[in-house]
């Protein structure tokens, strides 16, 4: 039986989407996964669980320990990290500018580049320029791709996006799902890599 | 140098304590890691972040996933598991109990035979009969231990480990502690293990 691909949902704010960006489409390919991007964003569904903010900043013993732990995984994974001095970061324009690359092949290498503006450069992935010089080693028309990013249908596509997470059961990112099995946290990529058992 | 000690910190109320209480001796042992046992109490902690309930209650897609994880997690490890009737169950006198036996022989199981009880048998653990049948095994008198554990001094001893689990930035059960680092989640054990870095 052919091995499924893997859904890798994530977030451009999501600390934890972070490292698991950097290293899911190597880990994915060790074991002959196919990795299908899926940017969505977290805000309407933090939104409706009564959360205005990142639950790391409104819990501030989690979010003490959620950027010991994470300087401790990117270490390990040798993924440089500075702790953003503007956290959570609005990651909308870039993950608009990921839903049009759907399928793309330069889309996996934009993603790691914004993430790693947002964490390892701390530049402010809400702005344009920024997002666009993350495209701009990637492809011949970086003005072009942001302007379809920017248009109805991208728009729309990056909602329905998010609405399919929700019914998919996600509530935070990075998450993962094989077939109808759900996995949530970069701690999970090798349990979902691992699904089906056999 | 010697290895230093892991400190298990657990609460008979939460489910992914189940899993790492059933295995934190064994995976330790064959790092020659010594653990120290240290129950405590989160209601409080959950008390001071506004949860008058598990979070796994009060966000539904969380319980929901929480539960089919944990699923793949017990079964991974052959540990059975019942999705309780009752959850969160109380665990004051269990974990008073625990703290009675601290440096004890009989700790360790009589841990492990609490939270089978809670989440293999579906058993409620904050009845007396029910703690005191997972003490008979294990010690000559079971009923001089709970009377100890309802006692002055043990009630005070929980207190203050639940005081110190707060000041060790402590936020959620399991975790784990190693000189100063602290580690969440079964997930974490093997990293708390191989704590210091080389």
């Amino acid at each position: 039986m052919h091995a499924p691909a893997i859904e890798f949902w994530f977030e451009f704010a999501s600390t934890y989407s972070y490292p698991a960006a950097m290293r899911v489409e190597e880990v994915a390919k060790q074991r002959g996964r196919t990795v299908i991007w899926k940017p969505f964003l977290l805000g309407p569904i933090f939104k409706a669980q009564g959360w205005d903010n990142s639950p790391f900043n409104i819990y501030p013993a989690k979010g003490r320990y959620m950027w010991r732990d994470l300087d401790r995984i990117c270490a390990e994974l040798r993924v440089p990290l500075v702790n953003p001095s503007v956290f959570p970061r609005n990651g909308l324009l870039a993950a608009r500018v990921a839903c049009a690359g759907e399928g793309a092949a330069w889309l996996p290498a934009f993603v790691r580049s914004v993430y790693s503006a947002n964490f390892a450069r701390d530049l402010d992935i809400s702005q344009r320029d920024v997002v666009r010089a993350c495209l701009e080693a990637l492809v011949p028309d970086p003005d072009g791709i942001v302007e379809t990013a920017n248009g109805e249908e991208v728009k729309t596509r990056l909602r329905s996006n998010s609405e399919r997470a929700v019914s998919l059961g996600i509530f935070g990112a990075p998450s993962f799902v094989v077939g109808d099995e759900l996995f949530w946290g970069n701690d999970r990529l090798e349990a979902a890599l691992s699904w089906p058992r056999h």
